[in-house]
């Protein structure tokens, strides 16, 4: 068994399906050794969730919660990046992170830890990555979170 | 006659003149076969259009062909880093839609499409980007949308 | 003495000590010639300075000398990315500056010249980078300013 699907498999971690835009643009490009990928938006059962600001309607546990969904969703599609091989994604290079931020919530990092740590526990020092996050004022469809990634391929 | 260019031309789209920050930035840098081509804000005749926000003074139509605008402003910037031969453009890698959000306006794809939908009857298949859509508090001198791009050299 | 720390020492630059993330995210991350470095919080004595939004409690001032600080802890990591050396960051390619803006504050780029500004007194023609400034709603610990930079090695 290859190793990061091993690695999936300990964590008890399932990738959803990768999703598929509805508009003119597609989860992911690639040039040389880079994957851009696009922002993920977090789902449960395919409808986004939590739906709301983070310091309004929304816990810092669900936000945290929904960024891991978001980087779950992120390597899905590197998976399919990567020809269906996790193991050649070489690294990830960097994770941008939106959070939905009513006035005054200012936890921004604490909510894309959820995504940072699912990213180091699948992938080791490999996982290790630049970041930013930021509170935005509204994100599509009303998700709490958005998180887009760079990777590297091996 | 190019390519592109006779694309533009069948599409009846006229590239703007390239802006010059009046900053110590610069429309576009390259590294390789990657240009970063600095977020653009979208003008008529001149001046910033629309001003203001999306669900509360702009509407979506307005916004969507802003995001439009903002994509021929990067398109005129990537004909100065081909040197002239849009051509030499092998792909759009990604975009990224910043749009001043009222509270509750969650419709951020559908403006960024205006800019998505540019980039792939320019460039067929090689318009299709990686993306990321956010809602964001204001932007520069009270622009509705800003776009900024990655791309990749032949 | 090398190019640019005696550039530094000549505009009277101190860098700021290479701060650490308390998190499973790392400052910087590099990819060929490329260097990708995290956001960063601009910091006076270690705390976060200035706190609050501008066109409400942060003067324009403050913040821009907030992003210039942000530049210099860019600096800070990049050293560290190019091996102590400073004269192997070949350019800035882009800066990417968040500024926690009040509805109604809509001068960014004077708030993110403070970084560009910075990048061409150190490095002349080489720190002219690709720029996008936007508005956001809240960020870490109530900063207001964070700017992220992607670099080119020698």
């Amino acid at each position: 068994m290859p190793r990061i699907e091993s690695r999936l498999a300990e964590l008890g971690l399932t990738l959803p399906e990768p999703s598929t835009p509805v508009a003119n643009y597609i989860p992911f490009t690639t040039s040389g050794k880079l994957v851009f990928v696009s922002g993920q938006i977090p789902r449960k059962a395919g409808a986004i969730w939590p739906v709301g600001r983070c310091g309004d309607d929304v816990a810092l546990g669900d936000a945290r919660e929904a960024a891991r969904l978001c980087f779950l969703a992120i390597l899905a599609h590197a998976r399919t990046a990567a020809g269906g091989d996790l193991d050649r994604i070489a690294r990830v290079l960097r994770l941008t992170g939106y959070v939905a931020s009513a006035p005054g919530f200012r936890e921004q990092p604490q909510v894309i830890n959820g995504a940072s740590d699912c990213a180091v526990e699948v992938f080791g020092d490999a996982g290790r990555h630049a970041r930013s996050a930021v509170g935005v004022a509204e994100l599509p469809g009303g998700a709490a979170v958005e998180v887009e990634a760079i990777l590297e391929l091996a």
